[in-house]
């Protein structure tokens, strides 16, 4: 009797869409599924901070969830947390208090890839100043739309965002440019003169505007700065143009793991946001939504802290690994990233797994973040307890001296 | 002095992308918000139950926040979760307890939303059979992917998926043929030879089987069936073959309006898939995730409650508007709508707002569910309390005596 042959059932992988097959996975992952055996190695590579939510949000969700906010409901989100963005907005920058300008999503990443699905598709491009998040250009891709990144220089200890050269980079098809400030990897902020020249260029040029002010409140402003918050495009534009925010609960309020964010958006454009959710994920759970207003309503107190927080992590990494002379860095503004480069250290990837192995500290490599990232640079967060962080910096300099 | 000049903004609605802005509001949706106001009517439009979540579920996850799971955690979810969901599916179908091919998702609709992103993009084909639920076709358009909807025919009481027909649909650039069974809204269940026969053609032309089987469990055997469970893809196909199921918690045990679900899928492509969950919303919150693997461990004796009691509702039903001789069906085999045709209805948008204001009962247009379904065709959904769904068959029926 022969044996049973098996199916003809021919390839599966090579069977998936080019595009998104052909995606390798994020640096920053890269490292952190590197580094999971390592439990004593200080994980200072994920953009998060190691406080967990604070209980009057998770009590908020927990009894929401007693009262039965387990329906299906409102696609563009709740009332409730969109009235609690609407007044939270006009408290930080003086728009107008309107709900209608706010969508729920599952988290800032989804708000970005649901601005990407709105505005552009296969065979368009987006203006991207790099280094930058690499979930910006990934997301492109795998929708077939082409990054465009126009590679930031750093000179003379500062990191020059060229306009001329961002612009020279628009074409005819172009759908938007892209602009994160406070910048993640770079915590650079950019400045109230330059938000309205790129607005002013979008606006001549017909193309969509795609914030992402998601540190705007980690803001660490010079000397004569009265500002208490980065300056935001929300200041210059207008509430009907082609501008998208995209913004997150995961930061201020400690709520990574949530998956919950917002878009902002102009009214014209709501009913076609309100399909994007239903098609994408049908929404946000309703019990996450109550906890979200009361983040919003509540959380003032918790998010000076963060703030504080972040301000002393700041300082401890500035004056250690910051006052090296083999180490280069633009100092931060805004955010809680730390990008610096070592004299000497040029290849990050390797680089990052031997501090792992070797100094039992976790950075993201420069390579993760997209042109100009290259070279020897490294990301580190500094939203941690003060304790983990000074200990971090020991090794990382004891580590360094020791090449 | 003159008025200030407002500024040249140009156009916001007509700058999105196309075959977004074009894109119609979900026919199901359009009749939730009709009826928004119409407090009294009884809603059967919607996908989803009337029971709250158990609070064995909603426990476990407010546990789970006390605990700080708050982090972002695993892209392709959690090991609890994915071990439970391997157990389960053994439990359930044979097939082999294997974490590695389960990636957790942001509801069934995620999970259909990131099959699509993984196997077509612009300018491809899916066929599917039609009626079918919108969110379908509609995500393919938004995604520049062409839905090619093979009508079934309603012959002799029966609705008829013509093999010949579907197969005849598939092109050189069609990627997967998708087969939802049960089927919302048919309730028609696919048999395990039918199920072998698209498998085997698939096999030869090499394209993707995108199943659904969400409504598995709800399944009505006919006299002589001993089956528990519908047939199902997982029965006849291989462990690495181009099949992606997409899943759902919402059903089976209460929780719609928590947006989590499953993809089952080649291990082989499982970093694809992982990577298209960081970049489409980085994941599921950890603490749902806890409480999803405590429904899959103990919510048996609820989901045979929740069988239970839409086998009762769907006798409702049957005896008394399908008693009727004025209304056409087929008895659902699986899920928990009742499809239904009534002589000389036949525009179903606008009978649909008519049984709301004048009989006080919510139903979804047939028109919502693609081709095949015009004609005066409508879904009610019968896992609803018996109290009030009886109320609403004697609405209803007196309303028909009345026309």
């Amino acid at each position: 009797m022969s044996e049973q042959q098996a199916p003809d059932i021919g390839p599966v992988f090579d069977a998936l869409k080019p595009d998104v097959r052909d995606e390798p996975e994020s640096g920053i992952i890269r490292v952190a599924n590197y580094a999971w055996q390592a439990e004593d190695a200080i994980k200072l590579w994920v953009g998060e901070g190691d406080l967990p939510t604070p209980d009057f949000i998770c009590n908020a969700a927990a009894e929401a969830m007693a009262r039965g906010e387990t329906f299906y409901t409102w696609q563009r989100g709740i009332p409730t947390l969109r009235e609690a963005l609407g007044r939270y907005h006009n408290r930080l920058f003086g728009v107008p208090n309107d709900p209608e300008n706010y969508f729920i999503t599952g988290g800032g990443m989804q708000a970005i890839h649901l601005a990407l699905q709105a505005i552009a598709g296969a065979g368009d491009q987006l203006v991207i100043p790099s280094p930058a998040w690499p979930n910006y250009a990934a997301p492109m891709r795998m929708l077939q739309i082409e990054p465009v990144e126009v590679p930031m220089a750093f000179e003379s200890g500062v990191w020059q965002l060229d306009l001329d050269r961002l612009f020279d980079a628009v074409t005819d098809r172009t759908r938007a440019i892209c602009l994160n400030s406070p910048s993640n990897p770079l915590g650079k902020v950019t400045s109230a003169d330059e938000l309205i020249a790129v607005r002013d260029f979008c606006r001549k040029r017909g193309i969509w505007l795609l914030g992402d002010e998601v540190y705007s409140r980690f803001y660490y402003p010079g000397d004569g700065d009265n500002r208490t918050i980065a300056p935001s495009l929300l200041e210059c534009c207008e509430p009907e143009e082609r501008l998208i925010l995209a913004n997150t609960f995961s930061k201020n309020w400690a709520m990574t793991g949530w998956r919950i964010g917002w878009l902002q958006a102009p009214q014209s454009i709501g009913q076609v946001v309100e399909n994007l959710i239903q098609y994408n994920t049908s929404g946000v759970a309703s019990f996450m939504q109550s906890a979200a207003a009361v983040a919003l309503d509540e959380g003032e107190p918790f998010m000076a802290q963060q703030l504080e927080r972040a301000q002393t992590g700041l300082q401890i990494v500035l004056d250690t690994l910051g006052a090296r002379g083999d180490v280069q860095y633009q100092r931060p503004e805004g955010a809680f990233y730390f990008f610096f480069r070592v004299e000497g250290m040029d290849s990050s990837d390797a680089n990052t797994r031997r501090m792992i192995d070797e100094a039992g500290v976790g950075l993201a490599p420069g390579t993760a973040f997209g042109p100009g990232g290259e070279d020897g640079w490294y990301r580190l967060c500094f939203a941690r307890s003060h304790d983990s962080l000074r200990t971090a910096m020991d090794r990382l300099c004891t580590w360094l001296d020791k090449r």
